[in-house]
């Protein structure tokens, strides 16, 4: 089965954004030249998954910034909401998350990099997530949008690094246990 | 004018109780002989300030466990609220934050260990917090009671240090920038 894979920042009190979604603050800390490895995450990713408010955000961009096919979860969107220019590479899906992965693998695609709140939630309350890797930013926000919802369950994690950079910004990375 | 510490342990998700208050997630992680630091860290504390429901949690224990001044910052209890053996002990206080501070400094008081969530967010806003030390466990809880709250501007901090435990706990120390 396809493996999903989170990679996000997040602030010490847990949120990925402030109420309004700015992300003013990721650029608060002078971070220079560390590496915090996204893009070495990304090259081993086969496909990119996210919600319509990510979506829309990345499209804001206005360059396209994937390469890999990217598949956003959406009830509200259609096909023809996505841009011309972006059809070959984005599709809309409404599958439920197992059913998603479950085709990912038939076409082949096996790591899933799951991008954007709400969607980051739905498929760790799934099961579908392998491992975490988050970097926490030294601030409290107070209040936005977190990256984790309510689960039912615990979901226990193993902690298999941390690395602290000078800008005071942390690495973490969890493995989801089984 | 005495200084606001914190030491507490948080899910990754923010919490440091569930919803019903209950702590027994903090034990699911096999700990053995890790020094967290907490004893050395309370050796360094001069008083301690907590809310009522943290109060009424320790009188719970059976065996007061603090042999510094304990301040119960409540406007609800009295000190005929405190059990007869702890008065000598334990002061009931309304007063304001900064208001307590500025009391224990001219009582020689000058590091206050700040515990219990709705306390620590109230010294937070204050800025009367000098740093805390955040040890994080591999755990999502997806709901509880938050270990930091709403704040109307941002509270930038500083990461002093960062310490992984092979249980996978992880210690961090920031300072609170001014």
């Amino acid at each position: 089965m396809t493996t999903g894979h989170i990679m996000m920042a997040m602030s010490l009190d847990g949120f990925v954004a402030r109420p309004d979604h700015a992300v003013d603050w990721l650029n608060k800390q002078a971070t220079h030249n560390e590496d915090h490895g996204f893009a070495e995450f990304q090259g081993r990713m086969d496909v990119i998954v996210m919600g319509s408010g990510s979506f829309r955000t990345v499209v804001g961009f206005g360059e396209w910034p994937y390469s890999i096919p990217c598949i956003v979860m959406s009830r509200t969107m259609t096909d023809e909401d996505v841009p011309m220019e972006l059809r070959s590479r984005v599709e809309v899906s409404t599958l439920e998350p197992n059913v998603l992965f479950a085709s990912l693998q038939k076409r082949g695609l096996q790591r899933a990099y799951v991008d954007g709140g709400a969607v980051i939630r739905s498929f760790i309350e799934a099961g579908l997530i392998e491992d975490m890797r988050i970097t926490i930013v030294p601030i409290l926000l107070g209040d936005g949008i977190r990256i984790f919802g309510s689960n039912d369950r615990d979901i226990d994690l193993e902690l298999m690094s941390s690395t602290p950079f000078p800008s005071g910004l942390l690495d973490l990375e969890y493995k989801v246990k089984r």
